[in-house]
């Protein structure tokens, strides 16, 4: 596909049309506060996938569904025995979430796949927009169930397995999702088939973009994540009858060291992400000495070998004794940071440059379908800057003009893998 | 009174008598697990009343109970005319408390009556024996109400109008409780009378007479307490995506600000106590950086002053901004310390001298009855060590041969103050 086509095809995008296509999703499980409760295979993520089926059909495309529901509208490229290039996000929602998350990299695929059929432009591979099921997580845990079967990290009967609170089984809602899916003709397609690429484009969910004044950033991988939790077992005692030097003070030991483990993380490129977010006294009492703390870190870095140094140093610190206090550490979870190929970084930066467009290298801090996919296909990521970096909140915010920039993005580099 | 006397009342002095009415009065209200559930003007605490009154009898006492239900036992003196010496402490517990508490001092009380029974001695002015009515505040808030109405400090209407949880009026209550001792023929007292001096003997609630191997303490005073509640303004953020130049981190800025006040209470002679009992942290999400901490300072010390400069010194640390973070700093409660008269003191530690007690001094880091009493008259405070420092809780230990040595030095110094 030369140039001149895919100019004309960037051309026919509409940001207008994106616009409206975000503001009609929204109005699946549409909250009173103005944000989206659209849980995973509930009746709304059900009928999001079901309009989102009709815009494919209505523009050219065949609709196919795997055995995670994972949902794929397909137009065909001029030599259908390749692997398609596929691009899309997830439909699903936080409770109180906002309109952005997920729904902006399914819909700016939908948007390409509108400019082609505007266009009556064929790619050399076909182009395919995913919506993965269950990203968020929060119906059914863990998320990113749809990406992690096709990708084979998971079991499709493992994750068929996974109850809600309510004690209904995620694959009863596969069922009736595939049943709803079945009456409009939907075709069942293989789960984990070869992909010649996956790319997503997403919120940033962080400062970065907006900081720079960037429409949008190339992502060069998802970093690293280790969650610990960590006890201080402090003596209690009477708040006013105890010395200072007969005491052994939870919530003081679990400062010092909190604050150790903090300093440790400082990097002079800041790079690490350090966060106590769960911080817990007993007894709780204004006039007792706290005999126990605990306290959870969540610790990110693109590098695993960051990740096992500092782990190296949490348990240095941990082994000794603050404020007369003893530690215990626990490690609840570790997955390892992914890079993207250089070619896909490359090629979208080159391509970003080309539509003018400033566009910085970043990492993604938190989790996205793309983590799974990098293990099955060459895989990249477009981000694009929300307000104050707030997500999972109905205050979620974009603006029309960097949607369409990373929608631009997006299509562009689809465009260019299409191609080969 | 001269020497022989004394000697001859300290010697009819019984500790395993003692040891026994301890063991008596743990019956009422007793738990489960070993400790005592008293709760001020229940059912277990006016048959305690019951008892003591019946004890008194036995040896040779008057019964009476003033509006706020305190119980006085009375050995009349040769010259009934003068103001009496007082000695007690409070018969209601915590309600999962200990035997000791309140107890102790009591019955060291009841013993000192007893031995003058045993030796048919009556001293020159009259002595009484107290039980104050809801030292603990635990079902009526606050507590020391008995004392702080005899002592002018609060109003008895108001004390009167206090509500327990299921909506029942201390007024109620005691009007209850008068009736049962009327039926006894306890007489009416008037509250806030003269009392020449005011005796407390109690459990220290801390380690330092443990530590130093001391059967007993001469109490200097009751040290100052201030409460504070410290709110620290974060701004919430993902933990993956927020780099620590962008963040307001609120459980940062609350371990640097607590440790900074910390350090400012830190005083070479180990006198401040400083307490952070509670921290509750929002959202409390392992991967959301906090955006709001409240704390708690418990700050206790036996000056004045001290407070004043300490509060300045918080005021000052509280203004300031920590990890990005405003604060803000509110003032629950301010109680200023109390200073025993120093005849008192020295003729107490001269008095365990002679009785050959090492009793060194040392000022209570708890509440008692006696704070209030040191408004109405010359007062004093005897502690003896508890096992761990341990008090309200059903583990609270002392020896009996602390317990005896505490009534002891009591004991020897009402006889003295009675025989003025």
């Amino acid at each position: 596909m030369g140039q001149r086509t895919t100019d004309a095809v960037l051309a026919a995008m509409d940001g207008q049309d994106l616009w409206a296509d975000l503001r009609t999703l929204a109005e699946y499980g549409k909250r009173s506060d103005g944000g989206v409760a659209r849980l995973a295979l509930d009746e709304d993520d059900v009928r999001a996938r079901i309009w989102l089926i009709e815009q494919g059909k209505r523009y050219g495309c065949t609709a196919g569904v795997d055995v995670a529901a994972n949902v794929f509208l397909r137009r065909p490229g001029s030599q259908t025995d390749l692997a398609p290039v596929v691009v899309g996000s997830h439909l699903d929602s936080q409770p109180a979430g906002g309109a952005y998350d997920g729904a902006l990299g399914v819909l700016a695929g939908l948007q390409l796949l509108k400019a082609l059929h505007r266009q009556g432009v064929h790619t050399r591979r076909s182009i395919e927009v995913v919506s993965w099921t269950n990203e968020e997580g929060v119906r059914f845990a863990p998320g990113t169930s749809g990406s992690a079967c096709f990708s084979g990290v998971r079991t499709v009967n493992a994750t068929h397995a996974l109850l809600d609170e309510a004690g209904v089984l995620f694959g009863a809602c596969v069922d009736d999702c595939l049943a709803h899916l079945k009456e409009r003709h939907v075709e069942r397609v293989d789960i984990g088939r070869p992909f010649h690429a996956f790319l997503e484009a997403h919120i940033e969910q962080g400062p970065v973009l907006e900081r720079g004044h960037n429409s949008a950033g190339v992502v060069t991988g998802i970093q690293g994540v280790s969650w610990y939790r960590i006890t201080v077992h402090g003596i209690a005692g009477h708040a006013g009858t105890t010395p200072r030097a007969a005491r052994a003070d939870a919530v003081e030991g679990a400062c010092m060291l909190s604050s150790h483990l903090r300093e440790v993380c400082r990097d002079p490129d800041d790079q690490v992400r350090f966060t106590v977010g769960r911080f817990q006294v007993q007894p709780d009492s204004v006039n007792t000495i706290p005999d126990q703390v605990t306290f959870t870190v969540d610790l990110r870095h693109p590098e695993a070998a960051m990740l096992d140094n500092l782990h190296a140093q949490f348990e240095a610190l941990c082994a000794q004794v603050w404020a007369s206090c003893e530690v215990s550490l626990e490690s609840l979870s570790r997955i390892n940071p992914v890079h993207f190929p250089d070619d896909i970084v490359q090629r979208m930066e080159t391509i970003a440059g080309e539509l003018r467009l400033d566009a910085p290298r970043l990492v993604s801090g938190a989790f996205h379908d793309a983590i799974h996919l990098a293990g099955h296909c060459p895989t990249g990521m477009v981000f694009i800057p929300c307000e104050d970096g707030i997500s999972h909140h109905p205050n979620e915010s974009i603006t029309r003009q960097d949607a369409f920039a990373g929608a631009r993005l997006l299509a562009a580099t689809a465009l260019d893998l299409a191609s080969e």
